[in-house]
């Protein structure tokens, strides 16, 4: 794995810098989701990236106990939903600081709720991109009846392009090996029906770079195109893999429905997605989380931490064939 | 209205060609559907596309009084899921001849289900295009929590361009207009946020389209980027627009979402849409139709005619500013 060399914390250990300053609802949901999160985990330790106040407010509503579990990286820059998500290279905000304090080897992963073009800004700038991988994707889960279905990309990259469609099957297939333990993952295309030659144009040379013997790694296997329908219900693949427009679009209109659906046992649709491509562990919850849900991304970073899931992704990516990961120039 | 002349039916008729053969589960669900159909309303009358034997079928099983409503147009040619769209030109498939049949005035509408590229080419051989719409659009409709939410497209055209994507703004506000009696719809335009220049390139071109003064005839009004939670649980719009690609991927996956939530009243998510765009009203179903579904289907066709939407598209589009609607080039 490239990336920063740092000292190996004790077992079990997680430490993640929250970015107190993501989201629609910032800072209250990301205080109320801190304060979940450390109740819930006896073992995080968390780095809060933000005012001092707010920090501040965070550790005063701990338990004595666990306050030497918890410091405190001052930073008031804030990159806002209807900001640029350049801005999120400057070093004065909370996002781009809290990915320097991964990048610098302070905490293991790092967690933002909101802009989440920042947050792949600020991580990219922080970094850098794992070899072969031109652009980074966020991976979100959803509960399919027989086990999760890995959804990427949900907003990283928005458009689409066949090799980013490849590389993203590839970074999907060592994220289901390594997070959920899928030896050889099913991997589909999302597209408008299950016959060849369905959808646009980068759907069909994606689908043929996917069908190539040798696109994926290992045991991964391609099933071919799956439908919308699939993502939730889950059943052909355990990875599908598309555009970070259309996964966003749907990974949203999933959770409405839900939402609307309501009664029935409401399955928990990630709202915390993992960034892959990048050489580090950074969770972005989405920016209208609640507490609750940024305690869940912060779960989720504490996981991927634990189970050594960024390096295992890294390493799996860098076998990777140079035909399916091979440079991207758009 | 551009299209064929026609004698005027009896009042409150609707004469609905049925596609015998369209759809994963083709002749069989068509048959229940039709069956379904015919005995739910009194005032309609089918003319059956497809073989003669299935058609008979059908007729064998009605009661003696209702089969006067029936007559058949028998023809043996199909275009199966997997066949290339351009096969629906041929005169000798069922789609083709169905929607010969609405151009030729012996009917007024037309319901096919399964492969909906089939179904657009077929009804653009034989009917055309409206004046100044460069691709047609399918358009479903989801019951939010306050009123109906129009997606369109959900299929016809794939590829994204901001041009088509106003026009059909255009076809989606004319549609709520005259089938729900929405005097100003809220049109949203689908994206990754709602704060501006979220999104892909096409959706950035499209928003400033949009957001032109007379880009919207009438009262509709253009509120803006609309997120995927917003289609089925409804609020910001009344008429959401987007590509096919994701428009059918997003309409798929809330399905899948409401099967999966299953308990609370399952919102009944349209399986029929209408084709805008086309000079006559169209209906399709999609490929994993059952017969309620075919059914549910011709009832929208019936609907469409007795409320004389399609001609009411028509007019609308045709006084629709040249700026929105000039001519698409790719």
């Amino acid at each position: 794995m490239e990336g920063p060399r740092r000292p190996a914390p004790a077992a079990g250990v997680a430490r993640i810098a929250v970015d107190l300053l993501g989201g629609d609802h910032a800072p209250a949901v990301v205080v109320d989701g801190a304060l979940r999160a450390c109740s819930a985990d006896a073992q995080l330790h968390l780095l809060l990236v933000g005012p001092h106040a707010v920090a501040e407010e965070i550790i005063a509503m701990l338990p004595d106990a666990d306050r030497d579990r918890v410091a405190v990286h001052p930073v008031d820059g804030v990159v806002g939903m209807a900001d640029p998500p350049m801005r999120a290279v400057r070093a004065d905000t909370s996002v781009r600081a809290a990915t320097g304090a991964l990048a610098d080897g302070r905490v293991d992963a790092v967690v933002s709720a909101g802009h989440s073009g920042a947050a792949v800004t600020a991580a990219v700038h922080a970094l850098g991109r794992l070899r072969g991988i031109r652009r980074p994707a966020l991976a979100a889960t959803l509960p399919g009846v027989s086990g999760p279905v890995v959804l990427l990309d949900v907003g990283a990259t928005t458009e689409a392009h066949a090799k980013v469609l490849a590389q993203h099957a590839a970074l999907g297939v060592a994220y289901a090996q390594a997070l959920y333990g899928i030896a050889a993952p099913r991997v589909g295309l999302l597209s408008t029906g299950t016959e060849p030659d369905r959808g646009d144009r980068a759907r069909r040379a994606a689908a043929d770079l996917l069908a190539a013997p040798d696109a994926l790694s290992g045991d991964a296997v391609y099933v071919g195109l799956v439908e919308g329908y699939d993502v939730p219900l889950g059943g052909p693949a355990d990875v599908v893999v598309t555009d970070g427009f259309t996964g966003n679009v749907l990974l949203k209109g999933v959770e409405g429905a839900y939402a609307l659906a309501g009664g029935a046992p409401p399955p928990t649709v990630a709202r915390a997605a993992a960034l892959l491509g990048v050489p580090g562990t950074v969770v972005v919850c989405h920016g209208r989380a609640t507490g609750a849900d940024v305690a869940s991304g912060i779960a989720l970073a504490a996981r991927l931490h634990r189970t050594g899931a960024a390096d295992r992704v890294a390493r799996s990516v860098s076998s990777a064939t140079a035909a399916t990961l091979g440079e991207v120039t758009t």
